[in-house]
Parts: structure tokens; sequence; C-alpha cells
């Protein structure tokens, strides 16, 4: 099942243009298209008329036209026209989902359209907001549970595994991190510290390290599905850790979105962005590569992890280190049971109106 | 389910030779075979000795040797010898199917055998019979389940949409044309007519028409799976439309039937032929190779459709041009339904017989 | 349903190192891996702790250490340590399996530990043991029940017409050999002699007959996946048949293993050697070059008859030919019986404890 009244990432805006963009979005087909004003619409990807997905079609002005016999649909999923015909069936007409264009991102509402509230959208203000960074973006497909992706995010140990060559390196730093908390009702917030610590092959390479650093990783995961990460590093003894400061040295914020696509997929929507030489494209480039091989890195874990699971579920056995993966599985369980107990309310008005 | 108490197409006279031919057809596996006389067999493909398909297996005389261990079925399904052995157990047979060979092509009786009644073969006098235009011909598989390429064929508003750059062209005059419908129990019967219309490209190449034209599109479907098409064009004021005239201009007439292979796929079988310049070879070629290019802009919209059809079969929703694909789809429902009574019929005498 | 309680081939020991190996194995996911000390491990391929598989890992000592988050497993699968952790949950754990290396195989035994019954391992002394015959070896995937791969060791007719073009030739002689048939309780012994004849090429290129020979073909199957094969011809007169003398002429043993895989594939381990050139490696290369192509062609048919059977397994008619093949299949039913058999008593002892 799905947590369907939430907002998920359909796509990057930039995705979006006047060629219509088949997606699956929690097991439903989606075609998404960019109107000649501007607006986004996103409707079920098949034609009343004879079920052909309307990926085929063709935009004009703020509608799209099927491509097999020219029924056009605008972006509330209404019928505009029928060629040759003058009076419009009440049932020709798609199903639309609600839209939100913001910090560079095109969220969808899959659930029950009145109760998408715009203000539940998480923010992100360094993609364009008020504090934008130099970032690069990235639609990457993952064959696995979407709930997997976010408890790899949840537990930072496997750095020290799975990517050795990357940003990883030696286990016992990572195991013996200072590690605190913050658990809450919609998410949960960790920060680690690897002080005094080698720093990683990716971080001299960016900013010339010359000695051991004090490297923070800070992780904030908000239900259901987006996880944010700033992670950085100074000299040790420059109060990184101590004073809170965070200039001057290493610094990168990576924004993870997990959409799930269906029971055995997701979409990976992520972000880097250079806080270090933010003057340099060159250097968010270079950062954007590293990335790129490292999610590659946990996508083929991923995938084996996600069929050795659907294989044998269970049981799995939590370590010390599973705190924070714990707990995000929790809020997302709770989700999972308002999900179930919306659907059932609005079953029963359904069926009271009868 | 499958009308199994039809005749279909199992292959093209040409396609079936000495080496064993396979094909699924309403989903069970055959194996079509000519023997050294010219006749041709058509067996379950599966020997009843070890299962191993009979394709595997060589032609000799008008028998079929298994090519694991050498039984050998003639067309009947009967077993003409066991290797080693004298006495052939009563259990060592296959299925045969009834076929007739007509019109260059290989009908087939997937139903009853009892019931197979030469004479409701579908007539096609243009292959090679009495009035024979020069043609080609073609196989299609399609991943689409039969019935929607039938109601493909029924609306030709399509053409406009799905077939821009070959046969189609200007949507208003499609959705504007003429149309005459004269449907019957075994199928229906439509004519259109786009009158002083521009011809498409396809017919200016073909006859150098310089003005506008008179042109129609006659169709008949004859139920479960054959469609009889005759369409061309003559210039407006030679009397095409008022005087039946149909010499002198642009006329082409296409062969369709199509085989269910499984539920999710077809086999397309079709021919062109060429009415306007019947002593060119290279234009009938022409014609073809056009043909080939239209029907497979026609294959990518149907298995797009299907796909979606199959995650959600309903609703579609008729508009004014689906005339003909509803009832066409009348008829199939029909035909169903009476195998269905006719399955019911078998089940019951057999329960009887114990 | 596999039978469990039995010893099967896993793969040749050669092909267990520090790299892990995995496989699957009576629907199993198992890994292998051979530690520092040359022992093997058999573990289920599945971590404890957050299900990734254990081939992702890496080998240190005679224990295997996951690749996700780096928790170690021994070859008993009891969970050695977990980074940064002191205390070792009970339940942080995988199965293994008991594990024999003999005659250059890898034997496992996927039942009832306490069962596992190291001397009813099947000798093969002809690999490394008492009696060494230049050998190589191959393991096949094959897209087949496994008992399709005993059912076409045991029926030898095929070779007239599966592989004509490799050791193969004249149905009549096949069909007419001499048979003689030892059935058992464990399996079937059979030998089949092709007096005074022409010898097949591949004899011809080994041993440069020049007349007739005395062909034998002795067959050993002991249940439920071992096949034993010595083959050979001597020139007709030198008293291979009467005398029983196999020397001087050709001489060749197969070892066959068939290691269920799913009910849809196996794994067939077989070895080819060379009784005849001893002394000449490349002799024994090509020997093995002409196994590898004729079992490729037993590969071809036996994944099409796997698929036709599977979609409908019944009838199948015995020939005459088919004496070995009938008692094999009665063994292995027997086999199947009697692991229902264990897996009830397992179950009621199991109840009974609570």
């Amino acid at each position: 099942m799905f947590i369907r009244n939430a907002w998920y990432v359909a796509a990057w805006a930039h995705e979006v243009g006047s060629e219509p963009l088949p997606r699956t979005l929690l097991g439903e087909p989606v075609v998404l298209f960019r109107g000649e004003s501007g607006k986004v619409g996103a409707l079920e990807d098949r034609c009343a008329h004879r079920g052909l997905p309307l990926r085929f079609g063709t935009v004009t002005g703020d509608t799209l036209t099927c491509g097999y016999h020219g029924v056009v649909f605008d972006c509330s999923g209404k019928c505009a026209s029928v060629p040759g015909q003058d009076r419009i069936p009440a049932a020709m007409a798609v199903r639309s989902f609600p839209i939100v264009e913001k910090d560079e991102l095109i969220w969808i509402w899959m659930g029950e359209a009145q109760d998408a509230d715009e203000s539940k959208i998480v923010d992100y203000p360094f993609h364009g907001g008020a504090t934008p960074w130099p970032h690069l973006t990235h639609t990457q497909h993952v064959k696995c549970d979407w709930k997997l992706m976010i408890g790899n995010l949840m537990d930072l140990t496997h750095l020290a595994y799975v990517h050795k060559g990357t940003i990883g390196g030696d286990p016992d730093a990572h195991t013996q991190a200072k590690f605190d908390i913050f658990p809450d009702e919609n998410g949960v917030r960790f920060i680690r510290w690897l002080l005094n610590s080698m720093p990683p092959k990716l971080y001299v390479d960016a900013v010339g390290f010359q000695e051991r650093v004090d490297r923070w990783m800070e992780f904030e995961f908000i239900a259901p599905s987006t996880v944010k990460q700033f992670t950085g590093a100074l000299n040790t003894g420059e109060g990184a850790y101590e004073e809170g400061n965070r200039e001057g040295g290493f610094a990168l914020r990576v924004f993870h979105h997990v959409t799930p696509e269906t029971e055995d997929s997701c979409l990976y929507f992520w972000s880097g962005a250079n806080g270090y030489r933010m003057d340099e494209p060159q250097v968010t480039g270079q950062l954007f590569q590293g990335l790129k091989t490292t999610f590659a890195e946990d996508e083929a874990i991923l995938e084996a992890q996600h069929a050795s699971l659907k294989r044998r579920p269970s049981p799995v056995v939590a370590t010390v280190h599973d705190k924070a993966v714990v707990h995000a599985d929790r809020v997302i369980r709770q989700l999972m049971a308002q999900q179930s107990e919306a659907d059932l309310r609005t079953a029963t008005a359904a069926q009271a109106a009868v």
C-alpha cells in the first residue's frame, strides 16, 4: 500500500515541458505536461474515450489532445472538445491531480484532492529560494521499495562498506562516531560527528585538507519521503563542533526525495549543492559526478536487498546503529495506519451517501 | 476467452513448407507443415511421447517425425510409427485441426471439429481467385487483444492523428466525412466519403492528382476477424460518388485478418493490392511499403492502448464516430455468448455419456 | 517440491574461493565461500541484519563480512561480530548448510541437518581418487525441471535424433541395440550394446577406427541426481562384449549430476574423462569440447520440453525404450513421498514440543 495523502515530487520543474512526460507514481500512470501559459497539468495517463495513454498526445494552449482520435482535455481533466461532436458526455473526463511548483520541483498530491494542503510541502530554500546554493539535479530509477532508500539514509555506518572508494573509508571511525538523534512526530533529525578524523578523498580533493578534520553529517527525515542532508568538515581546532562554525571548510547539501513508483520500484530525486567553492561551476559538476557514482553504489545494494526481502521479509535484526532507521520506520507505519483510517472514512461516507 | 468455433487464418500459404512452422493460435501451440503431397497438417505442437514440441521434428512424406526419439505422426495426428516397436499405443496421438487452403491463405478451425463448415470461410477473390489484383502480404505480430485491432479499423477518424504523415492529414475533413453504415448480424459495412477534398500525399504520389478529389473508404467487417477494405479516389466531377464510378483514379484493396494468439497478442495478416497501376510491380511494392509504415503506426498505438486497458478496462466513452465500433463489438459479444453456450452443451453431453 | 534430504553438488571445488559464490539451490539462495583455512562455508544468502545478500560481502579468516553494515558470520552461520556493538543478539544468525568436499566436488545437504550422513555421498574415484582419469569439468545452467535431465539420460535412443551430427547417427542401430537393465531400490543401471556397428565420427577421430566396432554404453543412475556413464568401443572381434575387455579402443567416462535450482531450472554439473589417450591433454580438451557441443544440443531440447510440459504435463505415453526412464521416475517419486513423510514428522514433533 501507499501513503497517498502526502505530497511527493513528481518531477524536476525543468523536466516538464510541452512534450508530455509519463510517470508511474504510487502505482498510477500519470502524464505531466506544461501548457503554453506555463501551468503544469497532471492527468491520469489514459484517455476516457478508448483508453490510449495520453502521453501519445500533443499540447495546445493549456490542453492536451489525445493522439488516437483527438479528444481534448484541460489541466483539470475536463474534456474541452470532441472532434466533430457538439455535446460532450459527462463521463468524458480524466482524473487530474493537484500540482504545486516550488523550489524547482513539481509536487503532486495523489490522495483525496480536498485534503491537499499546500502549506504542508517541505521547504528547501537552497534550490532557488532565499539561500540558493549552486547545484545539479538527478532523477534516479531504483528497483526497490521506497522505504529501503529511507532506511539506507538513516544508518550511515554503511558508508564504510558500500562506499569504500568514494565517501566511506575507515569502519572504526564510522561505528564510533558521536551520534545525537532528535526524533519527532513527523520524522527524525540526527547529527554524527567524526572528530579529529582523516578526511575522505573526495573532501581532500575538494578543499585540499592537509590534516585531520572534524566532520559532521546532519540528516533530517521529513515523512514520508524527504531527507535533507548537510555534511561538511573543518580542520580540527576551527570550532566546527565546539562553536558551531560551518564556514571555511568543506560543505555540501543534498536534497533527497523518494517517490514510490510501484511496490517494487521508486524514483529517487536528488540534488547536490556546492557550499565550498560556490563560484566555480566545474566544482559543482565534479561534486555531482561524485554523488552520482556514490548513489549508484547504493542502488546496487538496495536492489539486491529488495529482492532478498521480497523473498523473505523477516526477520530483520536491529543493531545499535539503527536508532534513526527504527524511528523513521515507526513514523512511516503511523502514516500508513492513518491512510487506512482515511480510506475507511471515505468508504463509509460513500456508503452512507447511497 | 476465445471464439473457437470460427475459421481463422493460421498462415499465408507460402509460409507453410517442409520446415515445421510453430504458431500459437487462440492460446494453443500449433505446428503447421506441408507434406510432400502438398497437403498441410496442423497438429498440437507437443509430442505425445515426452512432450517435446513437434517443431523440432522433420517432415517425411506427409508425416512429421519428432526430433527427440523419432515418433512419427500423420496430418490427422495419428501415430504412424514408433521406432523399434511394433504395437502403437492408442494414446500415442496428438490433436489435429481442420485446415483449408484457399485464396493463398491457410484457414484453421480450433473449435469442435464436427462443426467445421468450410462454406463459412470468407471469400476473397482478389488474392488469386476470379478477380486477382497484384498484391503483397505481411504477417504482423501485435501485442494487443485482437478486438482492439478490429476497433481500430472501425473508426477511421484516427487517420487524422495516428497517420498524420502517411494517409491521414486534415482532421476536419475526417470528422466531417459523409458516413453510411450497414450493420447486419454477421458484421458491419460502412462507407465514408471525403468529397471535394485534398488528396493525401500517398495518393498524389501514386496517380498524380492535381486537384481536389472525391475519396471513398469502404470497410466490411465479417465477424469474428476479417475486414475487407476498398479505398480510392477520383477527381471531383468524375462521378465516383454520384454514379458509382470507381475506374481511372486511385484504388487500393486491403485484406485484414486478426487471429488471436494469446489474450494479450494477435497475428495481423494483411495484404495490400494495387488497383491503379496493376502492371507495375514496383508500384505494388511501394504501396506495400507505405502500408507497412502505416500499420506500424497503428501497432505502437494498439500496444499502448492494450496495456492501458488491461490495467483498467473501463470506462470507455463512445463518441459519434464509434457507430461501427459499437456494432462490431456487439456482434463479437454475441459470438462469445454462443461459444459459451456451445461449451456448455458439449460439457453437458459429455456428462450424460458417463 | 524438492527432495531435500539428499546430498547434492553445490559447486566444483575449484569454483569456491575467497570470492563469495552465490547459487540458488532447491529454491533457496545460498552463498558459498572458502575461508583462509580452506574450509568451505555455505550460508543462506541473506544477512540477518537488513536482508542484503551476503554475496556482496568479503571473506576474512573463516568468516564472511556483510557488504552493507559489516555484520560478520562464521561458517556455522553464527554471528562473530557486529561493528561497534558488544552484545550480539541471539537472532543475529543465518542458516548454514552441511558441506562435504570430496572428489573435487562440494556436496551440500539442504534437508534436516541431523540426517546429513556423509557416508551416503556418491563415490567417484575417477576425479582425483583411487583411479584418476584426465578430465575437464563444466557447470551448465539449464532452464528445465531437473527430472527431465535424468529422463534424457535414461533413454539413449534420442542420440539418433538430437545428436545426429555428434555422437548419434543411425536410428536403426540405436533402436535395435541390445539392452540390459538392472533396477534396484536406489536407482537403475543399464548397458546398451551396438554390436558390429559403424563407429560415430567422434570415435573415429579419437582413435582412428577403420572398421566396424562393438560399442557399449553403460549408465548408472543413483537417486536422486547422479548418473555415472562409461561408454566406449573396440574393434568387433576384440572381445568387448564376449569377454568384457575394455582396453585398447575408445573409452570415455562422464560424471553427470543435476542439482535443482528452481522448479524450472537446474545446474548440470558434468565432467568428461579421457580413457583412451590419457597422456595427451589436448585430446582431453577435444573430448570436452565435443561433449559441450553435444550437451548444448540436449539443453535446447530440454528447455523446449520443459515449457511444453509446464503448459500441459500429461499425458506422456511410454515406449519400449522407456524402461530405465520409468524405473528412475518411480525411484524419484518414492524419495518425494519419503520427503513428505519426513516433513510431516518434523511438523508433528514441532507441534508436540509446544
